[in-house]
């Protein structure tokens, strides 16, 4: 992609009422553009990093034999009410429409109680178990408020899935598979060292339910930390845990976190309420048991933006960057030369973005770092007398000169 | 993929209250599920349609240089406001819904307003044109019936792209050049022979604007026809577009059709209502000239699904079949052989779905007509016996006897 045809631009400031680091950056950097407080549109560079981020979790669902969908945005009052969660009191962030008849819809928070209801016409004997689902799918949300940028979205992409299973057995089997896809998912992300299985409260099935929580100063969360165990506790369940896991308080390191996903065990209890069973092979009736596992596709962006970032811009990790390479020429003997290596960098497959304005070398490089494309390539017309060009990498700052002829195995082996 | 990790079955009967062909057909072989009336969930099967759908396009879009974005759901009541179309008693279709705050917003309907609000960010100077943005985007429509399943949504997946140019001459050139591009989508489709670039009603710029219709028995258009001429023209305008073309009313065959496309020149009208301007090299403000080019996604799988079917169920254009092969094994010979071919056709990246199951011949050859896959290899005990297997085309019928040692060069030439 060459920066000329990109119609975003860098700006200068993002909008005043933007208090969010992470939405600031991306604002600025041409990401994305706030349509109001939690509502952001991912513009073409930030919808490659949404697709990036995808792409990564799909293949590690589909690795734990889940199945693609798309559930619908429009929801149905009635499926809610079986169990209680259609009133507003009970769930408080309920988006409410109605279609022209006067019939209330919800748009959709979660999709829990829809794929149950939907599950009925598709299990009904054990030969059809155990199933997993999931979707990427915008979730509306009518938080109060919204000041955390991408973190916390009114409007905002997650990816949700929903396993099913003939005992509890083959769900706690699955339930782990999914800690162990989801742990690959966030080291893939680049946030594996600091992202944290923890304790988190249960239900009325389990005591702990389990969520992924990344350390970030943004976070609205806080765990206590056992660094050497590797043992990692919410807030809300400290007391609990540490009756349960035989540590101390003293031991706990209190540090501010992002929960980046969760998982948890409903056991029977939702599908009891709304009426899916399934025949066992004697032909018996018998309750299913449920897990329900959620990653927030545009938080866990939102998270990375605010992780890796310093004062000159964003840093993505190599696997979710919008682009692996950003081409600068200057002058024109070092544009020429550009061209050809932007072409070869193109058939080759490596994903390129090429500055070829007609602009300050300085204003390039600024773009260059605030975008925070992996790897720059300078081409100048010195450059190319000498045969060689300028190869840095954003997240050290340091710059190498390479031959003209090395370009292709450097960035291959970076 | 095996049939016996697909969590959907076919169905014998699709819900009493569905009365559209195209979803009764998609229902019962599992590619969608009715969530209400004129909102479906998109299942693994009839995602995989959609996703295709949508490369195609992206592939032409991005062809002709517009970029990938995507805009949000919720939107703004001031921005729809600028131009009228908050109302509604002017856009009878909106949905709305409220922050806790009492605040007023819109769910997306169509995205012109806040594309061109947004772009007062990115838009100032002539330097920034053309500039050409597309997406996919789930639109919500509160259309009082819903009658013709997934081609008439309460909810469904448009793309929808927008071109701003400096000059009347910029836009005409870049409309006909998307003319081109819409061609040659619905010739990639399976649509080609069949759909037609219509003279429609136009706007405050245009005597006409362009719709592009395919002939369908279950459309809810009627456009009248000169097929030696090439010329359509929608019902609207067909007394118009009479004198202007210099046809005779009685040259014309009246047909039933379904709009799969539309393309719009907005002029100026819009983004001077809004007040989107840019300054000329002279440092004059001016007026930009706009263009709006929409294809229904899930209708046009709708309209397939209609018009490439028969009694026993779906015939998918190989582009857009969610598999490009079933494979049916039979005994155990056969299923031994099966597996080999499946992990080999797997291996070599043709998409196959393995009927795997422990089920009549018979029930695994319906299944396969219904869900519409295009070729059909079986693998029975006696064949394997042979050295053979058969091969079935699901748009003729036809079977033929081919070497098993000849399957991936016959897949490969279909």
């Amino acid at each position: 992609m060459r920066v000329s045809k990109l119609f975003t631009k860098t700006l200068k400031n993002s909008p005043a009422d933007e208090v969010a680091k992470n939405a600031q950056l991306l604002i600025r950097a041409g990401y994305v553009y706030k349509e109001m407080a939690g509502v952001y549109a991912y513009l073409p560079l930030g919808l490659r990093v949404v697709e990036k981020i995808k792409q990564v979790v799909r293949e590690e669902m589909n690795a734990i034999d889940s199945n693609e969908l798309t559930m619908t945005g429009l929801q149905r009052k009635e499926v809610w009410e079986k169990t209680g969660r259609w009133d507003d009191k009970t769930v408080d962030v309920w988006f409410k429409t109605a279609l022209q008849d006067g019939t209330v819809l919800g748009l959709g928070w979660s999709h829990e109680e829809p794929i149950v209801e939907m599950m009925k016409h598709y299990v009904s004997s054990y030969k059809d178990l155990p199933v997993s689902l999931y979707q990427f799918q915008t979730k509306m949300r009518n938080e109060l408020r919204a000041k955390s940028g991408i973190m916390r979205g009114r409007e905002f992409v997650m990816k949700d899935m929903y396993s099913f299973h003939s005992t509890k057995e083959d769900l706690d089997d699955y339930y782990n598979r999914s800690i162990e896809a989801y742990k690959r998912a966030y080291a893939r992300l680049g946030l594996g060292d600091d992202t944290y299985v923890t304790f988190a409260s249960g239900g009325a099935f389990t005591k702990f339910s389990h969520e992924f929580q990344t350390i970030c100063d943004a976070g609205e969360d806080v765990i206590y930390l056992h660094r050497e165990k590797n043992i990692a506790v919410n807030e809300e369940v400290i007391d609990d845990a540490v009756k349960e896991l035989d540590i101390s308080r003293d031991e706990l390191e209190k540090v501010k976190t992002a929960e980046v996903g969760n998982i948890f065990n409903f056991g029977s209890q939702k599908t009891d309420e709304m009426g899916l069973y399934y025949t066992d092979s004697e032909g018996r009736r018998q309750s299913l048991y449920v897990g329900s596992y959620g990653i927030g596709i545009t938080r866990v962006m939102g998270v990375i933006a605010e992780k890796m970032s310093d004062s000159k811009g964003l840093i993505w990790p190599d696997n979710i960057a919008p682009y692996k390479v950003y081409l600068v020429s200057i002058g024109e003997n070092g544009s020429k030369k550009a061209d050809e290596i932007y072409k070869r960098l193109t058939e080759e497959g490596i994903e390129v973005l090429y500055d070829d304005r007609e602009e300050r070398p300085g204003a390039k490089f600024a773009d260059s770092e605030l975008l925070g494309i992996p790897y720059r390539l300078t081409i100048s017309d010195r450059s190319v007398e000498n045969g060689q060009c300028e190869f840095t990498a954003r997240k050290s700052g340091e710059t190498l000169l390479i031959a003209l002829d090395d370009v292709f195995t450097t960035l291959e082996k970076s």
